[in-house]
């Protein structure tokens, strides 16, 4: 997990295992244990994919958060990633993608501020 | 649009153009003439988020379907979109994923039946 | 309820409560009985907004198939109904959207197929 | 209502029908005048129902905490209910049930702060 | 787009621009170039459709302010509005409609303050 | 999975290995081998919470029918699933409440139908 998603992974799990244990070991040990320890798909692609999945749900802002995270560590370039979720739009119309698209930057500024 | 998804797409219109031409016109222009026309992120790539979206979506088994044609058509393996269909699971849960599992397998039965 | 949707009600009605009475019960005297017994939104655009929802919310075809009938009993002229599913477009994409234009048509077909 | 939820349902009918009193009429007549009035489901099952339902809607947190509160007061223990919110891991994946249980937290950390 | 949603529409699409400027234009030239330039059905009527669709969709309620501002701008009176939030009820329960009410009664408050 | 749901685990496994098994492999160890394998909640309660949520999410008719049997399977009566389904009508609204009926019926016609 730390792999995909950097120091994000440690602070999420520890917020969750603080509320119930339980819960916080499934969300390591099947979402990155089982799901993602194949090799068929390239982790920036994955990444990508998480990141479109997030912004076409529309409710599901924190984690999208953390996997644009994911999907810089894994290789892609901003621009990309806005490109993503920008063709969203075809997929979730207008309500769900312009607030991705703030969530988004978020994520950047808290980055790239000094930029 | 037929470089991304093949015949499907004229079959597609076609249907949705019986019924208004108005749907059918901003169908084309709209989701391939404008969202799909920069060069950011690869068509390949975009295929896949696409079939990772209507995965989660739950509803969107035809679409779905034109969307594996797509990603074959822009170079993905079938084992890649049974991955990315697989790894939705982590953002859908079980309700959606094995819909659309079945979804990609119509497309495999009917693209390589007498293999 | 009839006055919306005519002898689809019936019919509607008749099927859910040979399932569990009460089910059917609530469907009538929620809502009809009270939902829609006040006077300040007209019973045309009421029947628009529920074809709108219905095709925004995807998997609700055979409710849509009821309400298109009703928006046609309260006044809606069939390009109404093509325009508003069309507009949907901009609120949930492309799925949901040409899914809901093809329950549209089959309720058109059904009704004027001696046109 | 009140025999569910507590001093919660006060509050949010207030709320409510400061905006639309038509609205707040509806909420209670209907969901506990009409759905709740039979006896075959008890109301713990049906409030942790309740609350496993708005875990998989994923925007329903403000009404979520408010079940969270009937399940307490219906007899769940604070373990079951963090329980049923990772069991619906399996039916919404990973992006609701975090912020659900983000939500139950807040609930237990209002009510049990001193202990 | 001004003559749907009035000042909110720069606001908006200046918001969304500073991010990412082709989302901004697809923003402007599809939702309202294309969708929203035929005569066939009423802006009223359009604007109504919308805020009822953003009420069902439960995470969108920024976009649902905006659209509530159309509504104003297009002649629907405030009752109007109040009156089709709460029969969407019946298209989404009570987990999502009374976060809509909420959010119209926001602008509301924003608009009509000195009354 | 099999003490839940009885025979149609073997069924649905065997549907979903046949396409791709790694898919099937998670199915049974995700979600039985670890979100079931705690005893917090008895498995009547969590059978009944997956049947309201697959009722709320609209689109998982094949997923809820599996759990009906599920709940048949743990001790609930008929009447109990139904009345569950129809209280669920006050989170899901209409569109999705009667299709879930209708597939509870289904169940109960295939493993009743002499009665």
């Amino acid at each position: 997990m730390r792999s995909h998603v950097g120091d994000a992974a440690d602070n999420w799990i520890a917020a969750i295992g603080d509320i119930y244990p339980e819960f916080a070991k499934v969300n390591v040990e099947f979402a990155f244990g089982e799901l993602y320890r194949r090799d068929i798909v390239d982790d920036k692609t994955s990444e990508l994919c998480a990141a479109a999945d997030l912004t076409v749900q529309g409710f599901a802002l924190p984690e999208l958060k953390v996997h644009v995270k994911g999907a810089l560590n894994t290789g892609s370039s901003r621009e990309e990633i806005l490109e993503i979720v920008t063709q969203m739009i075809a997929y979730c119309g207008f309500p769900a993608a312009p607030n991705a698209l703030l969530a988004v930057k978020e994520v950047f500024d808290e980055l790239y501020a000094c930029e």
